[in-house]
């Protein structure tokens, strides 16, 4: 199902313009580069609307945000927005200060975005507009359940609605809806939480997968999370036992490079609730 | 005797704000991760105060510092210390321009840390109040011989007890003392100075551990330098004829990712000096 | 014939200030480290006159600039001109905003480099004074074609002597011309462009083979990117089948740290054209 959304990623090439955290952004660049994209990093007000203008999508994460650099963040979505690029929202450690929630808050307010993702407290925080988080990487109390799966998506397809947004949650198990429909996505191992930057790198593929497939983009949202979800299988079961957590990132993202459509259609494991 | 202190930062789990560097950043979390603890980066005045507040240590590190991000060490270090958060301070190229020594000694002048980590030539800056050093990376006359170490370690003291801060010096051999006890550490190799931050990483380390190990934080550094250390040890005996300094530093934290209390009684090489 | 200058490299050990973009930094110091040279990152005004001060040569790298570190750039161009450093721009991204052209203008006009080193599109904007690139990494219309370049040697040939400066296009091939002679080098492949910071890393390692070798800078830089086109032929010859861009990036890398004369001599293939 959900090969040909990577297929049309290398096809199309899309160009990513990138306003991201510092600590991630050349693992968050050469995903971008092995899916088949190309990225562009720039953050100053002076040039971010031009950037984007010439990019196929904009994708905003706030970890190590600035006063800076938000309100570049602020002039680059109104301008994709406006141009109809994929635009996605990563509210990395949203709830953990008041200047994140506030921006992301600020920004999901000021323009609509296709898709947001993050883990799930993050989500919570926007939701209920405040919150508290336990850092940045995904943290054991982000667990999603089957206990609370469907309320979970419930209230996920209620925030989606509202906000116009695909929302998309990641975890053990990871929820995609448009508030119609629901995508579960079973792949990816909990050892991606010892790596720093795979939800920043999974949603810069969001925002190269929806700029490639702006026709059905919920289905182009779980293709990403499905190609970084196989792609850390595939990688856990090759680690040799000397690797760690390095050699864990090198392996995902060498993974994405060769992962075809073929593979996305036999690998990932996923759900569809309505 | 180091062993214990590995074994209590994987239960702990202490969660380290970083302010640091944009060279080595990604690094840094990522040894942080492959200790079982976790990291966050955060540099903007308006959320430091509010981020350091949730975490369990404090890590300050000036390489690539800003005028914008002085103003939010200062602002971190005295609420993490308010705190009572392990504080450390990474002092890199101070010597090297009048705006990083000054600002190591504002640091140190301002707040007490728990840890003071350089290269000697760092180290003798802020022991100097002024200085000069060749370069960020470690440098031959950093080198600490024995012709010299008594000497070195008795000074050390005295700077130790007058800053109230453990004094770390690493180089050919590392030297921890709190004017009491002196602690050499002889694991590491010199290749370890043809990979950019391994220094900073191990500033990251040591925030970890001594968060982790707040009842003696002077073994605890130790610690951290020796867990440093072997891991450079045994990643280089483990490198193959045609890899160079990138697999090495990749191999050093995949080796951190497997590091066991066990490891550390066996292998690390020390003295203690009193 | 490049041989002796890598040679020379590692015998001087070059400390090169690095003002440059935070998507490829840590590549960028450690390929310096790779080749024997030493980096080192500052980009506050307060201090980069005092850092390049220190320094044998500046490379400024205008990806992820901002009008924060466009000053200190100036600042510190100015003053490493003034000591007769080797100095190195790359103008990442000249063409895609008005900021970056700008800048890359101003530098040009404000200071002599000794090289200024980009893609084909990067190069023509600066000869132009205006245009418009595809993004940041390496795109199709960059590349350089056996019907095109007798006219563009001649071109940069101009441009060269117009700007005081050697001009070092890279593609399918790399042309380096100071305006009397030009050298054409045919290594290298194009998967390097699904590497992030290729480029970047070239720059630097310009930077290092001109502050090393003063007396033939057009050589120097020829050898400096038949260093990196050899690596990333011998790295792309390694690559196992699994193995993706991060693979082939640390390849790359770990190829350059044993980088000898010799391999120079025997790998690089070029032509020179009066």
């Amino acid at each position: 199902m959900f090969g040909k959304y990577v297929d049309q990623v290398r096809k199309e090439k899309p160009l990513i313009h990138n306003i991201t955290n510092y600590v991630t952004v050349n693992d968050v660049a050469n995903v971008l580069l092995a899916i088949g994209g190309s990225p562009i990093m720039a953050d100053d007000k002076l040039e971010v609307e031009e950037i984007t203008s010439l990019c196929n999508g904009l994708v905003i994460n706030i970890g190590t945000l600035n006063q800076r650099t938000i309100e570049s963040m602020k002039l680059a979505a109104t301008k994709a927005k406006e141009l109809n690029h994929a635009l996605v929202l990563d509210p990395v450690g949203a709830g953990a200060s008041s200047l994140r929630t506030k921006t992301a808050l600020d920004l999901i307010n000021q323009t609509t975005f296709d898709v947001i993702r993050g883990n799930l407290s993050e989500i919570k925080t926007l939701m209920e507009g405040q919150g508290k988080t336990q850092g940045v990487d995904a943290s054991a109390d982000d667990n999603i359940t089957e206990d609370n799966i469907d309320e979970l998506i419930h209230r996920l397809g209620e925030f989606s609605k509202e906000m116009g947004s695909i929302i998309a949650v990641t975890g053990a198990v990871d929820i995609i809806t448009d508030g119609t429909q629901g995508i579960l996505i079973y792949n990816g191992k909990k050892e991606m939480g010892q790596i720093t930057g795979t939800g920043c790198q999974l949603s810069a593929l969001i925002g190269a997968f929806v700029a490639a497939n702006p026709k059905n983009k919920l289905e182009a949202t779980a293709a990403a999370i499905g190609t970084m979800g196989l792609a850390g299988d595939l990688a856990f079961e090759a680690l040799q036992e000397h690797e760690g957590n390095i050699s864990y990132r090198n392996r995902i993202i060498d993974t994405i490079y060769h992962m075809k459509g073929k593979d996305l259609d036999q690998g990932v494991q996923y759900d569809i609730k309505r």
